[in-house]
């Protein structure tokens, strides 16, 4: 089952979500709103938002409010992509060339610090000065975790502890803080909504350490990058430190650089596929899924919390 | 009279303000610690913090709440300055090696969106709807600002209108905000906040003419990066559209680029201050800081209205 089709029954509402990202971005300036829209158009799963509409369905759910903080969240998910590719230098986002590649850099930044201002705009429209600090603390931490991945890179003498650390403010952090908002907006109480942030944070643990081991399982075609690319620029997941326990493999990994030779790179991939590193890091993923649906068993029972369990299973099968 | 000793009543809150400044920056991450600590150390007027505090001084003056606003203030001006750098590719700032040149292009941007994001923390603290309404506009019209400046480098054919569309987005509008949100912060009523940006407006773009003026008249000592550096960077002033109304400064002026001697430049330099564009552009900004005067006759007499327009005098005649 396609995880579109898990919440046809938000259908309407999605589609609403995604005029008002259109409207959002709309720009004065031509550059800016040509950058803005090629991300737009370039897609992406829109979990966040999925999330945020489905946690207002604990509370008063209405479509006018929590569009914005919806919409908000993507943005700056989307503000945070942007950044990400000018540090990783990458060509390509799902296929498509990125806003660096397209134009430069320094287009990238702004229409990054653009996207992520106007998020903040619409979350303005929620006029519950928590949910500004909730938001607020989560952006240092995403910011935190941006550069810890960059002083991390090439660094394969680090350790779980910091892998599991970086992910969480870089993923992890704002999915449960989309589910915490949405919930807020539609004044769920604190009870619920601390659920649904621990609920967000253990399926987004999961969901990372998902996309990370597709790095290596996945084609080129279904990643819209090379296979081993994360490897290959430096970012040291869960397969690399669960391959390197193997000193034979270790050995091998400890020399990449970005200059490495594509061949090399996968006859490492090769390496760690055999090595059991993946099916390690899928027990791990595996292990925060089954505590996020835990969760979700103290939560009132409702459609949207069947919809989150439907989600949160899916993720932890996802193929790309 | 220096500006320091102009508000020397407000010594002990200005105190305040850069221990919170290095409060605020701390992270736990050593290298975005020194980043940022290396910004703030590079110093800087600290223009819009004073602005915020005598705004406040026209209410409920608090400066336990008001520190908030002066201290996010500064840092979304450092923020903005440490993008600037990115796309600048300025190796100096203030004298001082800028973070970009540091350490790389990814920590500045980096850098940057954590000390904004602080500043958001910070901000949080104002439980005034309007007052983050007001700062999220603000960001967007920056956004918009600094790529349209982008657009416009080495753009010979722009003209006045789009000069001073574009300085008021990169500067008056936050030295605007600056004295309206200080205000808001001490309760003061929407008339009286409403001629705070109004004066912070005017004051601000006088200030950035002045600016643009000094890039051609100061000496490479006073301004911390060689003269006339805007225009070798292809940032288009005030100066630079007056002088080009001589077609025979205008055809040397069209050929600058990244590439052009220095010589070259130090000409084209000589032959702006020869052709009267530096002492209309200060007619210009006389203009501005004029009506910020004018502004502040509608204001209640107290002594920050007094240490206001002794500042706005000294901005119109300052050096460096």
């Amino acid at each position: 089952m396609k995880l579109k089709m898990m919440y046809s029954f938000l259908n309407s509402d999605l589609t609403i979500i995604e005029e008002a990202l259109e409207e959002t971005v709309q720009a004065e300036s031509p550059l800016l709103h040509q950058a803005s829209l090629h991300l737009l158009k370039a897609g992406g799963k829109r979990i966040r938002p999925v999330f945020v509409l489905l946690a207002g369905k604990f509370g008063a759910y209405d479509i006018d409010k929590i569009k914005n903080v919806a919409v908000a969240l993507e943005l700056i998910h989307m503000a945070s992509l942007v950044h990400d590719d000018v540090i990783d230098d990458a060509e390509l986002r799902r296929g498509k060339p990125t806003i660096k590649a397209k134009w430069d850099n320094r287009i990238a930044m702004y229409t990054g610090d653009y996207i992520f201002a106007r998020a903040l705009e619409l979350m303005t429209e929620i006029e519950k000065p928590f949910a500004h600090q909730i938001l607020a603390n989560t952006l240092v931490e995403l910011c935190i975790g941006e550069i810890e991945q960059i002083k991390d890179k090439y660094n394969f003498e680090q350790n779980t502890r910091n892998y599991f650390r970086r992910i969480k403010r870089k993923t992890a952090i704002l999915i449960a803080v989309s589910c915490q908002l949405g919930a807020i907006a539609a004044d769920v109480d604190e009870e619920i909504h601390k659920k649904l942030y621990q609920f967000g944070y253990y399926v987004g643990m999961s969901y990372q350490i998902i996309d990370d081991v597709l790095d290596f399982t996945g084609t080129e075609k279904q990643l819209g990058k090379p296979t081993g690319d994360d490897l290959h620029q430096g970012n040291i997941t869960l397969p690399v430190l669960f391959a390197m326990r193997d000193e034979r493999i270790r050995e091998r990994i400890i020399k990449v650089q970005a200059s490495t030779e594509r061949d090399e790179i996968e006859q490492i991939i090769a390496m760690i596929k055999e090595s059991g590193a993946i099916e390690e890091s899928l027990l791990v993923s595996d292990r925060y899924l089954k505590k996020g649906l835990e969760i979700l068993n103290e939560l009132p029972q409702n459609r949207a919390k069947k919809t989150l369990r439907d989600i949160a299973k899916i993720i932890g099968k996802r193929k790309f």
